[in-house]
């Protein structure tokens, strides 16, 4: 379709040529009867400049033109006069005076503004109602183009390193122990279904035992959990796995990945090797296995301090094996009982039954606990803490992962509120890379009387550690490992069980998975390891969430095109909806709807 | 992980270096004590050498070691001896003399052997069930690193091209009009279901009203329906829609593509332009729309000269509206009782009567039905078919489309058997491209009693034609090209309807889609283009099957990595299955299974 230049195209260098432009009418202004249109396309925007005056057709053809309507125009390209240029806009040296206009639609007024300011202001339901307006927004365009940028920076990488994209299935078979999962019925086996898939985590591995070696796959996946802000129905995993790799390859592998995406998308050097952590001492310095970096209050250990304590609650915790854990949210003593509040609440709902602390003011310590405290107790607490006036001291005492978990979310409450008093900066550019390393192989569940693998139950145990599954399951360390970013977890994976007979082990007896699930759901893989398995690893990463923090926004669903609302709904096409009783009779179900809800 | 070498890398100038290397067992040859390993990875192959008397536990090893095991060796490389030396392998002058190895996992004895020739052999459900050992053998590892780098090298061109890849949703809404499609469940709202996407044809729309401009996906796809050789429950679609072009641009951006992968994939510069050929042309010339072009036979139209004959058959059809066609399968008279019975069974499926034939042979017409043609008749036949002896020509008489389908089936069915009696050569890597275009925008559903789209209902009528919808819709062309590849249609798509006013139109005035249809199922669509819809068009390509074609290989199913039965069934992971009860509770639904079948 004719045109000569896109709208971010025309300098000075083209005056007095003849252009043909297409695109979109952002702006018309009429100024004293000569009519400018500001000419939108997906690069830019040039000014036209029409005189209707001079040409009863544009005359016409302006009466019926509005906004977000779709136009071709000719006509030569002019100086802007002397006064009136955009040094903000690559065209905004010349404008292009309008010989001939063709209109291709004319549309409707939006329902709300489409500049990034104006859209901002509107609830998201309108938004992704109608999407094909937001999506016109300028940030909404950046972001689909920087996911673009950042998806083909991923498949260069790994082609370059020699990795193969293989497509997975996404008709996957139902495992119903694991996650809730969506299944699709069977028109030709009556009563069967499928389950979409959760991750291509079983046939990469397969892609492994087939001599692949070196996979990668951009995937979708689905997941049927509550959605919250950064969780969607589908989502899409940068998915990998490589044979014949140890963690320390892995490591170097996603470490070269990172840096070229964070240098070609975001202009930034990550330095590496990035700093390696392991679960216990994330646990133990940040109270959580995603320490955001960007800042310090960091969480300090006086078990020991008051292990002889005459303050009872506390000696009484270590003695029954737990820990005693403060961070100072420095300069916070001035918190409102309302943030307070809000504290402690958060630490309850972690299992708290409140949540201690020590204010500093004006040379003195307040608090209801501190009559309790010895001075050598509390002449630690200074020291280790480096207290000052204006400091608050937070504290936890329970079993040693509560308390850490407790100060943990402590920790980044505190550290909000701090950011708010401008008492600390914490930059969403400030990028602190993390890989948090050696977590326990598994976790005991209380609620089951059981232990569940703390990854999933292919990953391989730290060889050292191989002989305490039988005797001491808690201790052994799982070749797993986490990337963390400021706090969120931008990827994980592990080191794989190779040998059959071991994987077996792990799902029968430490898993205690029945005999009978463990053949239905993995007794092909068990089949397939016997075959000649190599060892292997791999990690799976959220690319939304990737893309997410790369354009600054704290929203997944500002990098997906169209995003289903936390209710799972698509507000513009309008799904899900009810189905003909035709469709359920050829699929061989029907429905069961309860009366009253 | 520890190696030094991939297993195709070594060579001469190696020799005298410590190597280690990891992979599979390939073979294992005992050549009088000596112990030769061919040692595979995804590279290449290397030849080990064992010397097991010098090194109790090499020996000891040795014993458990068996084909396609999993293994680490470190050992020296060294000369072949004189005359041992293998051309073939880029590793052929040498060895590596084993000093330790490493066994990973011994694997058991394969159901069926590892090499192109051998596993050809196996029947194809026993390759599905141990996919993972059918994907080491070197065909089908070819294969898939052959998928790899087309769908990179298609996703340089577009990003190149200044396109963005953006992903669309797979849980679409039900559209229970069209073809058969897969319903999910929701769980969230009861007695509702989401359709898994047959394409992204809607969003890819709704992203030209969003202003992208310049779409591509390379897209997963799900349609239910009868799965023959060349489908499959899910499919890889190459997916592009571009604004404000013609059909001429679309013509030139996937010429570019299809050369771009033919030149990296397969060596080879396909010329361009394409040949255009009107689907009017297409039928007539070759009784299909997706002409195989590598060949002639082509169908020659007799209507005129037996308007008037007086062989009643032929002369009715003319004047009832029909056509006569014949083609000349030059040197077939030799066919066989068998190979004509075959030939009009097809004619009859195709609703042929029977399918008259004249054989030339020892310069006399052969034919039950040559006693009623005039000598005029005869000339004409000898003429423009340049009939000699050892010939055999067909007639189709019918309806204008269905005596060309009819003779184009009876062309492919002849052109086969000329192929096996080595009268004429059809390679499959005579690349013969073309554009079919020029479609009718509408095909009359005698059945339905109404038009149907003959494309989609979304494809633009050729704008000289719009004034004929209202009143002769049949003459009316869509905007519509199908890119064609020896017989296969690689491609299709169609400059869309932009303008709301006409869609509206075709789904209602003249498809007579009623009103409420259309608003449930394209209400949102119509909404969009009110406002401000571009002009765009775009394409569509079936990724699986030009990889096939690029690999030699006539089944899908050999360049997807796990690929459905023609049932449906994942026979390697074992699926669909039955589900429990407690997950079709959470999902509303109940399944309806006949009693007895």
């Amino acid at each position: 379709m004719k045109h000569t230049h896109h709208c971010a195209q025309l300098t000075s260098a083209d005056i007095g040529s003849t252009s043909t432009l297409v695109g979109w009418v952002y702006t018309i202004r009429d100024q004293g009867g000569i009519i400018f249109v500001d000419l939108r396309d997906r690069k830019g925007i040039t000014q036209i400049k029409v005189e209707p005056h001079d040409n009863a057709t544009l005359g016409e053809q302006l009466k019926h033109l509005k906004d977000e309507s779709v136009i071709s125009i000719t006509g030569k390209v002019s100086a802007r006069p002397e006064g009136t240029q955009n040094a903000g806009l690559p065209t905004g040296q010349i404008e292009v005076v309008a010989d001939s206009i063709e209109i291709h639609n004319i549309a409707a007024t939006p329902p709300f503004p489409l500049d990034d300011e104006g859209g901002d202001k509107v609830n998201e339901e309108l938004r992704l109602t109608y999407r094909y307006l937001d999506l016109r927004r300028p940030r909404m365009r950046r972001n689909l183009a920087m996911r673009h940028k950042v998806t083909k920076s991923i498949r260069d990488y790994f082609d370059a390193e020699e990795f193969i994209e293989v497509e997975t299935p996404f008709l996957f078979k139902s495992t119903p122990e694991g996650a809730r999962e969506y299944l699709v019925p069977s028109r030709i086996h009556a009563g069967e279904f499928y389950a979409l898939s959760q991750s291509p985590q079983q046939y990469k591995q397969i892609l492994m035992v087939a001599g692949v070696e070196r996979y990668f796959q951009i995937a979708r996946c689905f997941r049927d959990e509550a959605l919250r802000a950064d969780r969607q129905m589908e989502f899409t995993q940068i998915d990998v796995e490589a044979s014949f790799v140890d963690r320390e390859d892995i490591y170097a592998l996603f470490e070269g990945m990172v840096k070229k995406i964070w240098r070609e998308a975001a202009g930034v050097e990550i330095e590496t090797p990035i700093l390696r952590m392991s679960y216990q001492e994330a646990m133990n310095r940040f109270g959580v296995d995603k320490p955001d970096m960007r800042f310090g209050l960091e969480l300090v250990d006086f078990s020991e301090t008051f292990r002889n304590s005459s303050f009872k609650v506390f000696a009484g915790t270590v003695k029954g094996g737990g820990a005693i854990k403060a961070i100072n949210a420095k300069g916070l003593a001035d918190i409102t009982q309302g943030e307070l509040k809000s504290l402690e609440d958060a630490a309850k709902s972690l299992g708290a039954k409140g949540l201690a602390f020590i204010k500093v003011e004006g040379g003195e310590w307040k608090s209801p606990i501190v009559k309790f405290f010895a001075e050598e107790e509390k002449a630690a607490l200074t020291e280790q803490l480096g207290l000052e006036d204006g400091d608050i001291v937070f504290f936890a005492a329970a079993e040693w992962e509560r308390a850490c978990t407790i100060l943990g979310r402590g920790r980044l409450d505190a550290a909000a509120l701090l950011q708010k008093r401008g008492k600390i900066t914490i930059r969403p550019d400030d990028w602190k890379f993390l890989w948090v390393i050696e977590f326990p192989l598994m976790t005991f569940d209380g609620e089951a009387g059981r232990f569940v693998a703390t990854h999933h139950p292919f990953t391989s145990p730290v060889p050292e550690d191989i002989a305490l599954l039988d005797t001491d399951p808690k201790a052994v360390r799982g070749q797993h490992y986490d990337l963390v970013l400021n706090g969120m977890e931008l990827g994980g994976g592990s080191i794989r069980i190779h040998q059959p007979a071991l994987q077996k082990k792990v799902f029968e007896d430490v898993l205690k998975i029945p005999q009978d699930v463990v053949e239905s759901r993995f007794g092909y893989m068990l089949r397939a390891f016997e075959y000649g398995a190599p060892p292997h690893g791999g990690i799976a990463f959220g690319l939304d969430r990737m893309v997410a923090l790369l354009c600054g926004t704290t929203s997944i669903r500002d990098v997906i095109a169209f995003p289903k609302t936390q209710r799972g709904q698509d507000l513009m096409a309008q799904s899900p909806t009810p189905v003909t009783a035709r469709q359920l009779k050829e699929l061989h179900i029907q429905t069961v709807v309860p009366e009253t809800e």
